[in-house]
């Protein structure tokens, strides 16, 4: 599944080929999120142009909406949506924690209430592996419980126990997917912000032996150093031979300490999101288009980029759009922020190659945090 | 600056190439509109993919935002908007008729307050001539006064002489535009729901000469009736070689009757308007894909266009991107219905270049009006 063509000598980073059903994907990568079966405000052909052949479906706003009946009648989700290459979906367990205005967590599954109409459901780790094998996921990850940053031990133990047995649970009912299916089952570490924990919860889910492993319960509101922290402290436990994945990862800097640990992928909506909102990436930091600053400016988003829109559109005529309220200002500035995102972690592999990735991220970041706008 | 190419013997209708500063348009055409320097939630490339040369601007709305500042910065409209091909940008007045919150007329022109942030501001048909050589439009309209159905005779008869002062005025002031701007003026022939004030008002516009001549007060909310009956009535009083252009008509029931009419081009928001609300053309009528029905419907929009959109997406997934409020749907949707316009234009044209016109509106009516859906 995972072939590891070249490790940075200075770090754990490494780069490769992971060997999906929808075709091949250069690791590291990031993921562009699909939450509604489609990558907000841009055509999926566009998304795969800039080379991107793996996005990230969301299992729990999907099974609400359309709902399963929608995309098993068009044949799973590559059908229905028309993305031709691969998906990874995710356990839906951080969306019940985050948007469902109730849930209750027993040890058969989590109850909860939908966040778009109230209706009650109940997602069970074998629930959760039956829906993503309808999907026609070529990753599928295990329900599991994701934990706030602050809560006790005690607290943090309960969660990483139950989310050993889901675990186990979806393991046992992934192997039991029909033979047409191909997608690949990731178990997902937790352990909140405890050291001992984490390795625990690593040692358990190691142990299940899934085909890749997933560093959950980071990035979600702990300080940067703290992040730091446990990614290193967590990434050290997994296996060379499986692709590692960390989940709710989208600016360059938390992508590049990623890498650094050896990451291998990761996602968020962050990028997509501050698009929609006029926000560009650009090598000297965040650019917001609704700046009075951008009002006659003739330049493209980022000089040096080589996407579509920077070679056609000036800043001027882009926060213009947005002042307008025009729906061509997210369709923009999204294909800008995600080609920029691509380009950026092509020279991440390129510098994990050379052996001079260290190098690479100091002078990124130099550049980066400086913030000229 | 027209050609007429061909005839078709049964009615007034015509058809060729309008030869305008950047490039040909096949006419009879219809006219995109992109009322803030983008044709909403559809990128320019793919406008002009679909074969559009010609789309439409506002003065009213570019002239309050960006504001001619920074247009002027970027060179024009053109070198702004980033759109290559034919722009016509209108007068605005009939936005300052039906969007500013306060209007009033002098001999002089219209001052009026921005419906944005409730500014006065103020038009003469010189202004609005040099706004528009500003902005580079290939075709700029005359000021005019656009009057509503149901007015008397004397108020109509008074907006009509208005409006040839200003048109006057305007021609004047276009002949002394700098020499590098070749954009064409265009006359716009008024008076109401009155025949009597219609064949004046042709009759005094047409005196001035302007490269090309429009209708306008036409599809301001009379009947169809009406609508048909002025539409005759006045293109009857048009010169034959000059362009004809009716605002403000998107519908293809609308289309057909002024190119049976003898009109070259027309624009609207309809087709883009109904798009962001999910309702698409298709050869059955139009297709609303909230409705339930849709829900498992695994066919293109229209299983006979050629479109992009209609290769790639069923109505099941369409439907469910307007149901999750996903900016796709109207991106994909309007990009459906520029494209079936195009091609919808593109018959018409054979069919009065083979003679056989009215024998094609019937039966595209007779189908388009069953309304299947
Ligand atoms: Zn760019
Ligand atoms: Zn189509």
């Amino acid at each position: 599944m995972i072939d590891i063509k070249y490790r940075d000598p200075s770090c754990r980073g490494r780069g490769g080929i992971l060997h999906l059903p929808h075709g091949d994907v250069e690791i590291p990568a990031f993921m562009p999120v699909g939450t509604n079966g489609t990558v907000k405000a841009v055509k999926h052909d566009s998304v795969a142009d800039m080379g991107y052949t793996l996005i990230l479906g969301n299992t729990y706003h999907l099974y609400l909406r359309p709902g399963m009946e929608v995309i098993k009648a068009a044949g799973g989700l590559h059908e229905f949506s028309g993305w031709k290459h691969n998906i990874l979906t995710d356990s839906g367990g951080f969306q019940v924690f985050s948007l469902a205005p109730f849930r209750k967590i027993r040890e058969e599954g989590v109850r909860f209430r939908s966040h778009i109409d109230g209706a009650y459901h109940e997602f069970t780790p074998e629930k959760v592996v039956e829906i993503q094998e309808t999907l026609g996921s070529d990753i599928q990850m295990a329900l599991d419980i994701c934990t706030e940053p602050g809560i006790s031990h005690k607290d943090a133990l309960k969660a990483l126990e139950i989310t050993t047995r889901w675990a186990s649970r979806a393991k046992k009912r992934w192997e039991n997917c029909r033979d047409d299916y191909e997608g690949k089952l990731f178990g997902i570490i937790q352990g909140n912000f405890y050291e001992d924990l984490r390795k625990r919860s690593a040692e358990e889910i190691l142990e299940l032996d899934t085909p890749g492993i997933a560093i959950g319960g980071l990035s979600v509101g702990e300080s940067p150093q703290m992040f730091r922290d446990y990614l290193h402290y967590t990434s050290q436990f997994l296996p060379e031979d499986k692709p590692r994945y960390v989940m709710g990862i989208g600016t360059p800097d938390y992508m590049l300490e990623a890498v650094e640990a050896g990451i291998d992928m990761f996602d968020c909506v962050y990028p997509t999101r501050i698009a929609r909102n006029g926000t560009c990436f650009t090598l000297d930091g965040n650019l917001a288009l609704k700046n009075e600053q951008f009002r006659l400016d003739q330049q493209p988003i980022e000089p040096s980029c080589t996407c579509p829109v920077c070679q056609q559109y000036s800043r001027s005529y882009l926060r213009h759009l947005f002042k307008a309220k025009e729906i061509l200002g997210p369709m923009l500035v999204t294909e800008h922020n995600l080609h920029f995102l691509y380009q950026f972690m092509a020279e991440v592999r390129l510098s994990l190659k050379e052996g001079r990735f260290l190098q690479y991220k100091k002078s990124f970041l130099d550049r980066f945090s400086k913030r000229t706008f």
